[in-house]
């Protein structure tokens, strides 16, 4: 890369910050939890998301916003839980950044919201980079990836909150090594937290969702306490 | 983005382009051919790649690059096939380009090759818009991946010259439907030839060794038609 490309780019990243920290207030005052989603193309983000958004209504006000290049079939799959959904089409860009989500959340209610659900483009790279003003970013790679990727890919494992391993129906199949996959992560982020999980098996989502209680708890807790 | 970006943008890629055509008259004139793989994370570029090389060095002369964010693991992994193979470490760039491969090719006696291949960054998008001088590109996509991904990353399905669907020993464990996969795939490219592999079936890369060879001769038969 050219010196003027690196400096458009760390001008673009300074102005992301600068934006996603306003959002951030912004969502703190609404009183709204923001996650963000990033993984490879089909890892499970939008199956995930798609469940959770299910579970979730029946207690909370919950919403999402998808980003994709080219299609809304994340949109239309997710809208299938009921809850508000909004797409966002970058076109050829491979990443959500804050102005993007800052113009998808035109009008939109947020005071009205317990969580919103940011579900960024398929990707480990481009993603790393790009604060979107979200409290939580969860990380997901699916056991059929290879048990190496997080050693490959260590920005985006060591920009998250928490990593789960998805598919995990799948590990005999695929030969799947638990502790290999764990090591590569922890050689990333030596403390960030692992949850298994699968969209197919009956109660593959409960530490994702305890998950999510806790952080939504850990929240609540620390508003009062600064009233 | 800004104009500004926009603008920088083009002029990357034409420069790109013209580098890219630059290499490939020097392959042509090395009589080596160049074959590029892209794909998402762990869809099975380096698992291919290293079967193919240990399967075509009985008879003819091949070598890779491996370009990878932050490791040499694909590298050595190659390595093990015996084939001579050199690392592009791209730090966080999402994908090769055409300065990079040259780089790469420092001093390497390409009139000594048969084949080169190029397994780039694992992404669906980056790598779309960068030609790198290869003769022919090769999209890899795993059954484990969903078969909507073609509609959802048209551009990369859109520059490659042959699909592979991988990993095709786990069709029935993750219900894959092939005619959706098909589909989907020439919604974007309708005549892009498809390949089913396995990197675990004892004949599950016939058929792909089979498109190589057939590119290969047609090449030497296109360029005895030249002399």
């Amino acid at each position: 890369m050219t010196p003027r490309i690196v400096e458009v780019r760390q001008n673009v990243l300074r102005k992301n910050d600068e934006l996603a920290r306003s959002l951030r207030r912004r969502f703190d005052g609404a009183g709204v939890f923001v996650v963000s989603l990033v993984s490879s193309p089909g890892a499970g983000k939008t199956e995930l998301l798609q469940r959770t958004l299910s579970e979730m209504r029946a207690t909370k006000q919950v919403a999402a916003l998808v980003g994709d290049l080219a299609t809304d079939r994340d949109a239309q799959r997710l809208a299938q839980s009921g809850a508000p959904v909004r797409q966002i089409t970058t076109g050829t860009v491979c990443h959500l950044d804050a102005q993007m989500v800052e113009g998808a959340l035109d009008e939109w209610e947020l005071a009205g919201l317990d969580v919103l659900f940011i579900e960024n483009v398929g990707n480990l790279v481009c993603p790393a980079s790009y604060d979107l003003g979200e409290h939580a970013r969860v990380v997901l790679m699916a056991v059929t990836e290879g048990e190496d990727k997080p050693r490959k890919y260590p920005t985006i494992f060591n920009t998250a909150d928490v990593a789960l391993i998805t598919k995990i129906d799948l590990a005999d199949a695929v030969d799947f090594n638990r502790d290999d996959a764990t090591a590569s992560i922890h050689s990333v982020q030596a403390t960030l937290p692992i949850i298994e999980v699968s969209a197919r098996m009956p109660s593959g989502l409960t530490n994702w969702f305890g998950w999510l209680e806790a952080q939504m708890n850990q929240r609540a807790h620390a508003e009062a306490g600064h009233r």
